[in-house]
């Protein structure tokens, strides 16, 4: 077909938006349409700074589906309106136009669906046809009409295994040592990923005991009674607490906090706050965790339901982008929890553009600690499957680094800030 | 054979010690000989408190081996020289001899071989003949004689592939948003797991860029004109930081960093601090992660080298105790890095107990931020291979909970105090 397509990456990476990536190239390739890939997302697109994906074999390719991070790098950038910066969109016409770039497909969350609505909108204006897909990706599952998002599913496993093991030890040392563990997750305006750590009990007594949700405004003496009520029955307590737990006033614990000497907020998360907290007021011996990137990072316990749907969105993507389709996004349609079924359907990107799915009140128990049935129905599908990557004879997994060949530029230099 | 083996866990849990409780009763159920387990290690053994293992089915004890954390529990507490505590000693030997314990394998580190020693000397002075073996076992890799410890393959393991996953996302994101990422180790005296980190890269370039080894004295300036060279070249930098780091005068950085307004010591760890300082100095936004007890407990990440150490070690330690050897550990003999070949051989306690395994001063590179050739020659067998635990329906590790059910007591009750 004639044209080529632009793929660009949007937003915190995940463990699994390079296989959309993979997915998007292996299904152009098939269709004889050459794929560029913009350096560092909507920056590099700007700046036409892009990458000819052409140059990279084919088991290259193969290996991102595999890898994690950004294959082609990603940012946080934001186009605001077109009426703020009609000159950002017109640039980014002009580059589209200048290496006949048909298809746009852009892999992020809300803004990015925003963004790509609104490139849709300009280039019909500017007499540039383009067809603009929004490929659905965020660790925070947070995007509309889409029943979950790729990056999600990855992140909630590695969370409740991470749950289930780290408690396995504070288990066998609570007689003489740690009695109180606490891990903090993200997710800094809803509780997605807090409560997929509850997938790693069943029960009352299994690990995580307690769970502290963004939408659950802290409770001191609530919380320390159940740390408390959770010792003495079990014997230790395992904490999950979401970095947006916030109080009753709606500031993040994490900000009032202790400061220090020259009023600085406590350095680091809310984990060492609570963790602190509990070892003033009821004496237990702690400890604490806060993973960080690793939890959206690790491809290495990616889930496979979650590496599928990758995928799986990122090759219907190219499919409607060249069927003609505009302004939409390849969203997950679930029809059925047992056995679960999936399918790929197109959504406006309207839709899903500057709107957040919430925690729905009835996955967050009654005492708002734990998870409901309802949550456990909708979650545990979402962690199924293992799809581990290769590993080399140095033990470490086979991570694919690709060139990254720059396509020859076209247009005069371009700053940013212009 | 006549008489009961007990067994016992010490001191911090491993991802592996349950693959040497697997051995050990494997092995002697082989030679049907019953196996005890002290419930929360040599304190279950004074308050006679044991497990009688020959309730479990075989297919649990094998489930034993993917199983992280310490299945029968296991403590922090060091019993005192015979001189000062030798009511404690005496104690153990009614406990032993009540039961007709004839074998006693204590499955820990430096502590729990001068412990096992001590059994094994009270034992023969008091009249009742038992065989002990200490079964090594630490992710600190700091026990004497063995070339390695099991616990440390699998914490160096995940420590490797969580700096190269989590790099891969700061690399993607450096344009536009984070620039340091720094993540702290475990390892208070000795920078082992640190030094394993470095596996993650081979060249200058990859991740980690810098790491901070307790053995090397923290050097403000130079640190930061490194992060700072690292930036400009890579355009980001990987920092990876065992909390054992001190500064010149010998003190933990973690402990006289940022103070609060109440004097009392910054919480948690030396990963926020630096990362902090590195914002104050050079301005870059920055990452930071504390993995805590997930690195020690990944068994789902676990060596395969280093499980089947676990297990060898294990399978010996039976083997030598019925074989009549006393106040010996099986330790691992390397005879060759490549390819790497390692057998088991008895090592007196006395010569394991109560020293200390250092980092070589050749493992770290002349600027102190790195690892050397030797290092890697070293480490880079220990990470080797994957032994995946089977995962259920629900996406998790099947990870076993024994039923540990109590060996009717036969000796007054008993407190630890007395």
């Amino acid at each position: 077909m004639q044209g080529n397509l632009l793929y660009a990456q949007s937003g915190g990476v995940t463990a699994v938006i390079n296989a959309s990536a993979c997915a998007v190239i292996e299904t152009a390739r098939k269709h004889k349409v050459r794929v560029y890939a913009a350096r560092n997302g909507i920056i590099g697109a700007l700046r036409e700074e892009l990458i000819d994906t052409s140059k990279e074999s084919a088991s290259a390719i193969a290996a991102l589906r595999h890898t994690p991070g950004g294959a082609f790098g990603s940012c946080r950038f934001k186009l605001k309106s077109i009426e703020q910066s009609r000159p950002q969109y017109e640039r980014l016409i002009d580059v589209l136009r200048a290496h006949d770039i048909r298809w746009f497909l852009y892999n992020g969350g809300n803004d990015s669906a925003d963004t790509a609505n609104k490139i849709s909108q300009i280039g019909k204006a500017l007499g540039h046809d383009v067809k603009v897909i929004g490929v659905p990706k965020t660790v925070d599952n947070d995007l509309a009409v889409t029943d979950c998002c790729p990056g999600f599913g990855s992140v909630a496993k590695y969370t409740a295994v991470s749950v289930l093991e780290a408690s396995l030890d504070v288990a066998s040392m609570a007689e003489s040592s740690t009695k109180v563990f606490v891990m903090e997750v993200m997710g800094r305006h809803a509780g997605w990923i807090a409560a997929a750590a509850g997938l790693a009990g069943k029960s009352a007594d299994e690990a995580p005991h307690i769970i502290l949700f963004p939408e659950i405004p802290f409770d001191e003496e609530t919380f320390l009674a159940r740390v408390k009520a959770t010792v003495d029955r079990v014997g230790w307590c395992t904490v999950v607490v979401s970095e947006g737990v916030r109080n009753k006033e709606g500031k993040f614990l994490s900000e009032v906090g202790t400061r220090d000497a020259f009023g600085h907020a406590q350095l680091g998360g809310v984990a060492p706050l609570l963790a602190d907290l509990v070892k003033q007021k009821l004496g237990y011996k702690y400890h604490w965790a806060l993973p960080d990137y690793l939890q959206r990072s690790a491809r290495h316990i990616a889930s496979k339901t979650d590496v599928e749907q990758a995928y799986a969105v990122g090759k219907a993507g190219v499919e409607y982008a060249l069927a003609g389709k505009n302004a939409v996004m390849p969203v997950i349609v679930r029809s059925s929890d047992a056995p679960y079924r999936w399918k790929i359907e197109p959504a406006p990107l309207s839709k899903v553009a500057n709107h957040e799915k919430k925690l729905p009140k009835n996955y967050i128990s009654r005492d708002g600690y734990g998870i409901t049935d309802a949550a456990r129905r909708y979650l545990e599908p979402l962690i199924r499957g293992e799809d581990p990557p290769p590993y080399g004879k140095d033990g470490l997994p086979k991570y694919v680094r690709l060139k990254n060949v720059a396509v020859k530029q076209k247009l005069p230099a371009y700053s940013i800030s212009d």
